[in-house]
């Protein structure tokens, strides 16, 4: 634990999400927060530097400058390093809504602490050896969360679990990095083939565990940012109807006029506990109507972006479904899931479909369909049934478990060919171990620890 | 202090705002909510129930029935009655988000808590006697509370200032009812003019007073409610320009295509510190298109409901103008105000309005006149500049006060007749108390209760 970061200048926020409540909680955190909180509370009998740490009290917050009374509140004294950041820490437990938080925020900064960066409370915690980055990572996940497999998955990564894996493997590359660094100062002869053959076989080992940690990368993914789901069509072919029916409520304005809807219309639904974003767009279709075809500009955009493009073609108009799927042939080469809707409408023959396409009849307002849809997607989507509680790697971790794959392979390539330079082996393999000291945090820098905070809420 | 109440069975509640936030706070009130924490807490070495009130400690918190780890939480214990409901409470502060909330509660509620009903907390706290009614009531706004003006006339009343005030009244009106019953009993002759004198000039007092509080109810319901401000006019008159130049950044589409805006849109904006709900509305013509023609009707309802119509005027087209105001003859006989748009272009005379409707000429583009227009708005509300730090009732208070000054003017009408009939002056008096006494709570029954608090949001 590094002591100089218990001397932080104390910052503070907001800690409960805004919006109204019953309670708020606003935290101070650094040296000196105790001292602060004397000022805020000169009623008290008391003080709260003078208290013991584990403790709270109910007391009145006095604004420190302006004298009037901010709100009565529970204070609750954490002495380092027995608390999150693992500085002395005080919370102020105060009534809820949005202009109450925000008061004693005031009251707060006014008795000289400095507002919090977005994570600068994990980062202090980061920083004071209260968790690997990986941990922190996983606490912005776990509040992030939009379904329990994706709380889970934070939860199990926030014991420590991802943490331990990539350690393990660090740990690893540096010693076999350190053996070949002794050979290098003792014998510049022929290497013994034993030896080549033992770090070979070592090398592979920790190179295998690296790529099962990336394999988790797709789901991480998923379970982090969603998959996006577009749902896209000719006007009227029953997108909103779709919305609706896999929503169970009629969230999107239904309308036998073409062209009802003009916004895009975006919601969140859980697939095997998995988040998607499905978003409604206005119909695919020339219009002369201005705002109508910016409507239709931003579906084109959203469908080059999405995971899932689902096409809704209304079978039981013979012309729409072969327009619909020229309209089709226009759109970028993804992942396409075609929905002939209706269903329970008599329907002309379903048009013939590019190979390798596939499709599903629904009836948004029978519901027939529906649960073959919702199997079809999670498919393509590659879901799971069930999530295991394993962690799942992120977009950071990905990147730098491949570089270590590929770093760790250059040095594998190196002592196996014919005249081995081992100083080259050796810088392969401290490379590939800085990018895993970077997944944990055992090797890091302000930029990075900047990238990583900087996806945190204000406040944690 | 009602002891029976101690002993209601624990019920439980996320306490924090929903969404995402750095924690939240789970709370379980009731008799055996500490030993329903030693269930969820079997980890840790002194059980919650075995602790102090007034500490806290960390824990990992373990799903009673699948044994399942589900947060690291701080648990808070507070022994009745040092509580917010006067019971024995335990709080669980968890990671932040609405997944991670939601599975604490979840745990919570399996180790044998009840969910609690919205304000649950508070009708506990307000029936062991922790706070009156109109205390509990000021819980309430101030959560909701959408500016600091409102936040300041809540916390007021959350101090007790409207609750003495009442209660004065209320004891007053008693020891008069008392006095007049004494009389009743020992006296059937004449009554000393002395009496009479005395009281009409009592009860004259109280009555004051009450008329003071219920003058207050107009700030009261804006403050809680906010000022519904409809802006409507043709098509095209610059409705949507208009919101966004009050709000500052572009919340609407603007287009020059007449009939752009077709849903709804509700904006929160503060005047003075009281809150209004801004709302564009669909341009008021014939339409034949269906989802134009719902926007317009839903803009007339609107209209009918509003506080204030802010009725937008393009004076650039001489015709437009004309057909606008002939437009303004059908709407209800509200409060109005004439909006003057797009003062920058050239403009015909303005037209010739009805007598005493207040007009403003504004640019929403150079911000011309946009100063004028809320000082009028403000004057039209009948809104001070600085709120003043006192109560201001709410629409149950001023019925209540409503009914109390009636029944009091009664009694002085009855005691001051050529014929006084004591009891029924009594009996108007009783009435008059009563009423006042349903204000702070000290008369009550079930069914104000549940209206009370069903206005509260649940975790309160």
């Amino acid at each position: 634990m590094n002591v100089e970061r218990l001397f932080e200048a104390p910052v503070a926020a907001v800690a409960t999400a805004p919006g109204a409540g019953g309670v708020c909680v606003v935290r101070v955190s650094g040296a000196g927060a105790l001292e602060l909180g004397d000022r805020l509370t000169p009623e008290s009998a008391l003080k709260p530097s003078a208290r013991e740490g584990g403790t709270f009290f109910h007391a009145s917050v006095i604004h420190p400058v302006t004298r009037l009374p901010v709100d009565d509140a529970v204070v609750l004294v954490y002495r380092a390093p027995h608390s999150y950041t693992g500085e002395d820490t005080l919370e102020l437990q105060g009534h809820g809504g949005s202009v109450s938080a925000r008061r004693l925020l005031e009251a707060v900064l006014a008795a000289g602490a400095k507002p919090a960066a977005p994570g600068e409370f994990t980062r202090r915690a980061f920083l004071n050896g209260r968790m690997d980055l990986t941990q922190a990572e996983a606490v912005c996940d776990l509040i992030m969360a939009k379904t329990d497999r994706a709380a889970q998955a934070a939860r199990v990564q926030l014991d420590g679990t991802l943490g331990q894996s990539v350690g393990a493997a660090y740990d690893a590359l540096l010693e076999i990095c350190a053996e070949v660094e002794r050979l290098l100062d003792f014998d510049d002869g022929e290497l013994p083939t034993s030896f080549i053959a033992r770090t070979a076989g070592r090398l592979s080992d920790v190179i295998t565990g690296m790529k099962r940690l990336v394999a988790t990368w797709h789901e991480g993914r998923l379970l982090r940012e969603g998959a996006l789901v577009v749902i896209s069509g000719l006007p009227n072919a029953g997108k909103s109807s779709l919305l609706n029916a896999l929503l169970g409520h009629p969230r999107a304005i239904v309308h036998e006029q073409p062209g009802t809807t003009r916004d895009v219309i975006e919601e969140p639904y859980a697939l095997n506990g998995v988040p998607l974003r499905l978003v409604d767009t206005a119909g695919l279709r020339e219009c002369r109507d201005a705002v109508e075809r910016e409507g239709v500009d931003r579906a084109r955009g959203l469908i080059a972006r999405a995971d899932i493009n689902m096409h809704v073609v209304d079978t039981s108009l013979a012309a729409g479904a072969d327009e619909s799927l020229a309209e089709l042939s226009s759109l970028p080469d993804r992942k396409t899931l075609i929905v002939f809707s209706k269903a329970d409408l008599q329907r002309t023959a379903p048009p013939l479909l590019p190979a390798g396409l596939a499709a599903v009849s629904v009836s948004a307002k029978s519901g027939e369909g529906m649960a073959e849809l919702k199997s079809t997607l999670a498919g393509l989507l590659d879901l799971n049934d069930a999530g295991d509680s394993r962690a799942a790697v992120s977009q950071r971790h990905a990147a730098e478990l491949g570089e270590a794959i590929s770093q760790a392979r250059a040095a594998a390539a190196t002592l196996e060919s014919a005249a081995p330079d081992l100083a080259v082996a050796a810088s392969h393999l401290r490379v590939a171990a800085e990018a895993l000291g970077r997944v944990t945090g055992r090797v890091y820098t302000d930029d990075l620890l900047d990238a990583v905070f900087s996806r945190f809420c204000v406040g944690k």
